[in-house]
């Protein structure tokens, strides 16, 4: 008999899990439907930022799969511009609206998959609904965002120092706007980096022309003829003609807490393995649930567009009939901010504390190439062990051209339980073009193990 | 009681161990002589060809240490213009030949490093000792090279299709040579990559304007005055001003076997985890020592450069009353020839087949960024696993910039044994600058696990 299964979400986590669905069960054995609030299906909100600053000139390019695509390569009926209200596990029935419309109806279910994401931190301070004030999370935020820049603003204020506080920053400044940074904490992108590697991201920002402004809480906006002005802060008054919010994102939770379905200790939707949650027939993945981090091994969330992806292909696999577990992270994440690059994997030193680690750590200056080859580039690789047994218990890597993919090696000995010590003999790619003959890495594991090593 | 170390050999092999010894063990404690029959000490052989083709200006810059900074800095005594002519393992002692005095000495030694390397085949082939025809291993080989095309020779023939060969047509190529590549094999780097994969290199090379002829075996030169003025294969004869000769290397091993210490069945020294020989405190490392390979479990041949630094360092440990041992190799490799990236690592499917396993392979097409995002460019990734447990063999990647380091990912996660099942849900670093959401690696290791996972 056929079922039907009904997606929450028609981004990242939603459609992965019904084209993995899909795979595993035809039409006729498995109808499914997905509901979007938004214009738009399964993009790459990651590459927004791109789209804002004009490396990426069509919105479309950003489009992995339009709702055409998906009626008719997968037959998944994919609606845009429906917003799912409510969850009704016993009538096993979602409440759905059609926003264009205006009109409301019950969907029923056999499987239901949340992909709710999650929605950007807004605070309420005075002034936030001020015009000139931009989110960047969905599509529409960003064609906003990039027809603003179109009337020529001269100042843009950008608050929050986080990966995508810094990635519209080097838009704006690609775009010609004085840019001015506000973060709260002492450097940016904390606590994903530790402050010394902060700092490195601090100078090179200030060295692209750009204020960054640090342990400065924003307290409000001034506003003229209801557009802002000016970004206020305790210290200061900061003049701006467009403002972007990267405050950092919270999981969308109402429907499925509402729904009586459990979340986490982290307050997002607690899922197992396999993606299921404490509700029978009902999968979630994506930005709404919370994540297994294999170091710290706590219930984390970290919305990552990769675990979206990962997770919703596991919940998909298994509503098809297979079998698949999404078996945690290790928290690895990379951004570009002109030509710096940036990249951490596992726990920075307080986060290692933090989970009851006695962290040791090493820091090494190297080249992206030999260093004699043209277009070799300075690399900076922190490695944080474990004292004692030398365990890797995280990495981190601030640099140029070549830097920031080079965390990926760290990433896989972590995930292996890997020490120090057997990561200084790793058989890494070398030839004078892509590394020096000891590759940076290695050069940190020697210097973290010597560390390790040492008597206190 | 002061111990003397002397050390055959002053490259990268016998210089990484006598700088480690010396970290162990002060002056006072060891006295450290090292003999190299060549001019120069620690110098980056692997750069050569950038050298030869004009991307290093200087040859100076591919020396890391010189005799004199040895000597000041750490207190070691190289000397190069002498050769070690015999080991006498009852006298403890080597006779060693002072290439400019004409005369000899025996040296004593309480612990000896060999550190001989190995030296390129060059078969005794008809006119192979004309004029114009070079190997290219020491920096004195690459001066000669790069002085012979000040001369504006117009049509360079480099024989033999491996890593060095295209290497040196890469640099003749930039220098403006007419260039042909003559392999013996069906395609360029076998075994190194598998055939489909070198044909891709094939069409690389030809696409650059060289021209590339396979299944083709040198069999002598044509000759005038002395110099040479073509190379003949069976098929041809192919006008040449200037030849390369690029056929691999064999390892320097008479002097040990002379003193009766043993090779392995690789034909190149044996050697325990440690670096020790079989003669009490004879220690040897880099390319006249064979290696363990962790995924065939196999002694191998194998000449890179970072083994060399690796067993070295683990050898001068050692020595210096210190503990380290090396845990063998996976095979990682990579070159670049013009825009063209190469990497590999582990088995390809003959070697697999060849050590026992039953191979599945899967090659993916895919970008090096996010496919909107500027500068992305081709990547093709063939992984390579074994049929039944899905553990993940070896992989082979072919691409442009950005292609080459994906590799050591692959190196790490087959170090430790990983399945293609759980790779695909390893935890890689994304931002569209540098991969699209699902890096290349993890969508290939999902093509390898459904071959895997489906029946024959």
């Amino acid at each position: 008999m056929s079922e039907r299964l009904v997606v929450i979400g028609g981004d990242a986590a939603g459609m992965s899990a019904a084209s993995a669905a899909r795979r595993g069960r035809g039409p006729e054995e498995l109808e499914i439907v997905a509901f979007e609030r938004g214009n738009h299906t399964s993009y790459s909100a990651c590459g927004i930022p791109y789209f804002v600053g004009k490396d990426v000139a069509d919105a479309g390019s950003l489009i992995a799969r339009t709702p055409e695509e998906f009626s008719r390569k997968h037959q998944i009926d994919a609606r845009t511009g429906h917003e799912v209200c409510s969850i009704d596990l016993d009538r096993r029935a979602v409440l759905v609206r059609d926003l264009k419309a205006g009109s409301e109806a019950w969907e029923g279910f056999d499987q239901l998959m949340i992909g709710t994401g999650a929605t950007p931190a807004r605070p309420s301070l005075p002034g936030i609904d001020a015009e000139g004030i931009y989110g960047v999370q969905t599509l529409d935020d960003g064609l906003a965002l990039r027809a603003a820049l179109e009337k020529h603003p001269r100042r843009a204020v950008i608050v929050g120092a986080g990966y995508i506080g810094l990635e519209l920053a080097e838009a704006m400044c690609a775009s010609g706007l004085e840019v001015t940074v506000v973060g709260r904490g002492e450097g940016p992108m904390l606590p994903a980096l530790d402050a010394d590697m902060a700092g490195l991201v601090t100078d090179a920002v200030r060295s692209f022309g750009m204020t960054m402004l640090l342990g400065e809480s924003v307290t409000g906006f001034e506003t003229h003829d209801g557009r802002v002005s000016a970004v206020l802060t305790g210290q200061r008054s900061i003049p701006a003609d467009v403002v972007v919010l990267g405050l950092g994102v919270l999981p969308n939770t109402a429907l499925a807490l509402d729904a009586g379905i459990r979340l986490g200790p982290s307050g997002a939707i607690a899922v197992d393995g396999r993606m299921r949650t404490s509700a029978e027939g009902v999968w979630a993945a994506g930005d709404c649930v919370e994540k297994f981090h294999r170091i710290s091994r706590r219930a984390v969330r970290l919305p990552l567009g990769t675990y979206a992806n990962k997770e919703g292909r596991t919940a998909g696999i298994n509503i098809g009939g297979g079998y698949a577990t999404f078996p945690g992270v290790v928290g690895t994440a990379a951004m570009k901010i002109c030509s710096t690059e940036v990249a951490r994997t596992g726990l920075g030193e307080p986060e290692a504390r933090d989970a009851g680690f006695e962290p040791v750590s090493a820091v090494v200056e190297s080249t992206t190439r030999a260093g004699y080859y043209p277009g070799a580039r300075p690399i900076r690789t922190k490695l944080i062990a474990e004292r004692g047994s030398g365990r890797l218990l995280g990495a981190q890597i601030v640099g140029e051209e070549g830097a920031a993919k080079r965390i990926d090696v760290l990433s896989v000995a972590l995930w292996h339980g890997t020490t120090v010590e057997e990561l200084i003999n790793m058989d890494l790619a070398y030839a004078p073009p892509f590394s020096p003959l000891w590759d940076p890495v290695l050069i940190a594991a020697r210097k973290a193990w010597d560390k390790v090593a040492a008597i206190r």
